[in-house]
């Protein structure tokens, strides 16, 4: 019952922070093609964003299948999660509407790197909760995806200072490395 | 369980879509009638919309209804159609508070087309996770609706810049023509 | 499973609802009471309107507990109040900001009715669905609630224009009305 | 069944609240440091906000873990505490943007003591249900954490008024007091 309502809680969330971010895309005065071209990178880094909440969601998913008992420290560190994710939607707006300046694409950067601390702590919270035979400590692993992606992270945001485009580049990339479900949580969860 | 998370999520999204749009319709500032008159076509655009999105949600509940077990692939493609229905707000509120003009509407259509092919594919991703049993394939049967659906879009999107009226009239055709719940999938359930 | 669905979908349009309303109380630009003065009758509608979504919601509350089956006519049913509910953070707005003016006024009442309307029509659709031994059927009885609120509805639109407070009285009113939850399905449920 | 509900709407609107207030958080102009600077107070307050919200969503969680039952009463009292903390963001906004001036920062804490207070009457409300034996009575007890935070609350008020440093000093205080979650009922549910 409480993982229900743990997960309910964080669908609403989610849910609710893909959709806000629409609201960036604010209709525009002219109705002509001129008129929809600024839209066009607020409309890319939209997708980029629906992408991150679509896979953090996904394994959100995953991961809390693999959980039987929640705690007071897992609520809070999936707020935790939860408060880095909602800061997305500014991020994104800002970095669209600014053409991919350096320092917007680096707090997009920042924000993201924080989700993912928040992602590994809520990991490693769930596990200490689950014990030793943790179903979810198994599955994850040496967590190469999860250290990769907070190396890149940390990359890119210098990098962004120095070229925009490298740190929409590694962001892309984190994008794609994770855009396959976790397999590994997955496969354990069905054998 | 999976199914219904997946089920929570997408009813969240579309909920959050359906009462995002009314935020179109600003307060004016005059009390009369005058006041009132520049919002007639934002809200007629906006009961189309709605329309349309109470469509997606009904037939997601039946789509689902007949699908008992969830993989990665199918979470994408549930997200791959969120993506595009989360695009209905703008379109609907750049058409209408444009008098539909010609691009506007012909996004909307674009993004109506977008949200059917989407459909389409979890539809058969669904289904090619089922089996050659799959009690979804037996339901869809031919899929008339949706290919005519689809074909309507396609011809709308062109015909909006030749007369916008023509597309809209073609919206309403496939809304019509949606709006009894799919009673393929409904009797295949309930023999 | 079908009703859990279409609760959750309900809960959760009202809910967005009664949040969104929230909005349309702005951040005011000074900070003395001079600066919250301006908002004192956003905030009175805002109570009105927030008290009516609760009714609603508990009342849909109870009207669920008493329906076992749910088909396509129900759930379009259930949209077209869900639509009608949409439009009242507008009406809201839109009154609240221009401290009762007469045509706003009418037209939240234009709202509520129509609502009122729509819960008629919804109530109706699960009786029927249900046949001659419906539980709710039973349970709401004459409607004399409804009634009364459908006549005060009507009575305040036209009144609206000769006294705006007249038509606030009548909403007022209606609201004290069903403030207490439908006791007649509670104890009938109970039973 | 009617529990489940109450949770979830519950949830729905503490999500769609703590998600409303990034909306607060407006993209600015420029995209330097300067440009940047003036949202970091209405980034602290919506920090403090969130971790409100978080607060009330997590031990709300945990007193309806111990609630077996519901009836109008609690449906309604429980309507109330959210109606007090959907004026969160409003207050939010006003505070941050606004730097911690006076009335803004008094405004919070009234809003913050209503929903303290309503909170209370939420409790009460369950327990009288409950009847002699209840099980949250017992895990309540004296509610020490409850009376210190509606009297900061109440000091706080007026000393915004004096120092509005003081008022966030206190507010920051009670948000410490029930950071960690109600252990209390915890431990009553786990023996």
């Amino acid at each position: 019952m409480t993982r229900t309502r743990l997960e309910a809680f964080s669908d609403g969330v989610i849910a609710i922070l893909i959709t806000i971010m629409v609201l960036e895309l604010k209709v525009p005065r002219g109705t002509d093609w001129q008129a929809l071209r600024p839209l066009i990178p607020v409309f890319l880094t939209y997708v980029l964003s629906f992408i991150f909440l679509g896979i953090y969601w996904n394994n959100h998913h995953h991961m809390l299948h693999a959980t039987e008992r929640i705690n007071g420290a897992i609520l809070w560190a999936n707020l935790h999660l939860l408060f880095w994710l909602s800061l997305v939607p500014f991020a994104t707006g800002w970095m669209g509407e600014n053409h991919v300046a350096p320092l917007p694409t680096a707090l997009y950067g920042v924000f993201l790197l924080m989700a993912a601390v928040a992602w590994t702590i809520l990991q490693a919270t769930i596990i200490a909760h689950q014990g030793p035979s943790s179903k979810l400590r198994e599955a994850v692993g040496g967590d190469f995806k999860g250290k990769i992606s907070i190396a890149a992270y940390a990359a890119a945001i210098p990098l962004a200072f120095v070229r925009p485009w490298i740190a929409i580049a590694l962001y892309v990339f984190v994008a794609l490395l994770w855009l396959v479900p976790d397999r590994r949580i997955e496969s354990k969860i069905n054998r």
